[in-house]
């Protein structure tokens, strides 16, 4: 499906409609005459075109990325080869997790363009949480879809040869490491043009975390961690805002800034996404306590889906590890086969700690960083907004700082439980 | 210098006479006719061919890569490419640590073939520990040479895409990597067709390594740190016999084992060879005692060879750190200087628990695995070569499974020292 002739430009509808107009496959998607499709940009992300195109017959999903940062404009630059990595890493997880991500229809590199599924009704996860939906296929699914990515591209499934060959293909998408570099591990922490905040509710917040320096150890730690530990290829950007859903369905989307890295960044990302959603729900109700239920099932959800990712992960590894590491020849017998079993608690063990380390520092960045997100920002009332926005950082904080104090998921929970109702003074 | 083309072909006497002859600088380098030059083929090592090239005016030494392991044969092939990698490094390494490797003199990418300067009268280091010499320029030159070639290619000197570009440059020398895999982390600790030991003495020991499950484990560990940490690049394969020198030089040679990994592996391997010639030592006494001064020297050799490392490590990191790692802005002001140096103690800590479990899992492998070292293979008394090996593997184990009883490199030297008399059973 890879075309690569021809130059980049961007198309807007008219040459949009041309172009998918000369790829019978999708024409025929699509069906009826050209003139009759409706085409519509509906990205909403940060960083490119996205279009929704329907036909007579069907519907499909554009996606093409712009030389620069949508959100900001020309003025800040980015690779087009970004949608190159997504390709590759959108193929690969579909051989990996099938059915989780969006089939893929067409995708030509030059123009760094994109076709996939359309999915409907699916929306993003995000916004259903703003409303206090539940979404019981959430868990199983995206604890699917994590370790399965994450074990078979890790040593313990592939080959040392095979994984260095899935590192150097990643290592050119470092212009989109290097954002999440920037604006997670560093500039929350600094003074930096792009940081914002709910003020003056955060200001003495924000100030403190700029003269904290455990915490800026601590997420110094991870950035190196982030940059020098290719455990996995990592879907490295895993919000509710990269997760379509229905009440049926899970579908994850958007994985350009894929890369090996550690597992624990993906993990985390989920985590912190559900905790944030969490606290934000206070901040939507209208009648004291009426999104109990809720709350209630979100945290639910943050301890099961690290005990079933744990579990899965497991599974996996206990089945058929393949890759070189923890050779199966050293841990023969039964005497071996425990030690290996103990081992591999001790491994989880270890990534949860990274997963509480990059969940905190997920947490943060959204707070104070560029980019915010729509579980805080659709609390119009900017004192109640800070109010969610404090507690969820006050466990951040915490959780970054004292990994000790945190040895299960379930205490995560029941930190996460007891600011509920916390009140920051301010 | 590069040339790429033509056909790979393996150079014998005549032929490397007419190659020779047919680059010009080289053919002055050498001086007078091309029928007058004396050519030696010396290489001793496990892979690749080695010539002296001598001439009336000058020398230079020639190393060609065969497509299998020279100590095998045709039954275990093994890439070319790997020519081009230790081209590579040889060149990053001349660039960052001048003066400690050999001089470049001519590539030829497609015969494998690299021409350098003739080292005269350097000796092989570890030949020259077998007889008891000491080196004086030794630590200065090996510290500045780790020193600098990891610092100036990690997170803290370059930024994270010019730190994915080496990695990916480095990714494709897989083969050489696997060699390190199996020969050191697998193979010892396992029956394997190619390992071998000083029998009858060390039978019980070998026995013990298959069986000890908490050194599986720790082996395991460290072979995933090899696989999965590209801290900096590695020269893979920092024993003494990589290390060419005179009273009064240190020349770094033979880095075609070089990738991005774990700092410690390097380190390790140093400080490994030293303990391994400290407890060859006695087996080499023609009366009691006699080496005492030599092993003084090298133990005082380890401790300074770690403690100069530190220091310069330290130094270059506190001059300049340019990379992406530790970001300035996030530790401005007194308070912020003095945690991230006590930050940078840390780190040295940390790479220092790698080291030792490395140095451990480098002392092993020589002991149990394919590939002996002559400090205790020219040991003739088959009973005296065990003891010293026995002594040397007593304290490999105790540093892989125990790294906390080792804080300081002053607490390995005295571990070392406790074991000179200390006498195996059997």
């Amino acid at each position: 499906m890879a075309q690569g002739q021809g130059d980049y430009r961007i198309l807007h509808e008219a040459a949009l409609r041309d172009y998918l107009a000369g790829v019978a496959d999708l024409a025929a998607t699509l069906g009826g005459e050209p003139a009759s499709w409706s085409i519509t940009e509906v990205g909403d992300g940060n960083l490119n075109l996205v279009f929704i195109v329907k036909g007579g017959r069907g519907g499909i999903a554009v996606k093409q990325a712009l030389p620069y940062v949508r959100l900001v404009g020309e003025s800040w630059p980015l690779p087009l080869s970004r949608a190159h990595y997504e390709y590759l890493a959108l193929s690969r997880q579909a051989e990996l997790a099938p059915g989780l991500v969006p089939a893929l229809l067409h995708h030509n590199e030059a123009l760094a363009l994109t076709v996939m599924e359309l999915l409907e009704p699916h929306i993003i996860m995000r916004k259903g949480m703003v409303a206090g939906s539940q979404y019981p296929r959430f868990v199983d699914d995206i604890t699917t879809f994590m370790a399965r990515t994450l074990f078979f591209t890790s040593d313990l499934a592939v080959s040392a040869a095979e994984k260095k060959q899935g590192i150097a293909a990643f290592a050119g998408n470092h212009a989109l490491c290097k954002i999440t570099e920037d604006l997670i591990f560093t500039d929350p922490y600094r003074v930096a043009e792009q940081n914002r905040w709910t003020a003056p509710y955060l200001d003495a917040l924000a100030a403190e975390l700029r003269e904290d320096m455990d915490l800026h150890v601590a997420i110094s730690r991870l950035k190196l961690k982030f940059m020098a530990s290719p455990e996995a290829l990592l879907h490295g950007d895993l919000h509710t805002g990269s997760i379509m859903v229905t009440g049926g369905e899970t579908r994850v989307i958007d994985p350009e800034f894929a890369f090996y890295g550690p597992m624990g960044f993906d993990v985390g990302a989920v985590l912190a996404n559900l905790l944030m959603a969490y606290f934000a729900s206070a901040g939507h109700e209208r009648t004291p306590g009426e999104r109990r239920a809720f709350e209630a099932w979100v945290l639910e959800t943050v301890e099961t889906v690290w005990n079933d990712f744990t579990r899965k992960f497991l599974e996996l590894w206990r089945a058929g590890a393949a890759g070189d590491a923890y050779p199966a020849s050293l841990f023969a017998g039964e005497t071996g086969a425990a030690r290996l079993e103990a081992e591999r608690q001790a491994y989880m063990q270890r990534l949860f700690a990274d997963t509480v380390g990059f969940a905190a520092a997920k947490t943060i960045r959204r707070i104070f960083g560029l980019a915010h997100n729509i579980d805080f920002e659709l609390i119009e009332d900017p004192r109640r907004r800070a109010i969610s926005e404090a507690r969820a950082v006050r466990l951040a904080r915490a959780m970054m700082l004292e990994v000790g104090a945190f040895p299960t998921i379930a205490d995560v929970t029941a930190a996460a439980r007891k600011l509920r109702d916390w009140q920051p003074e301010f």
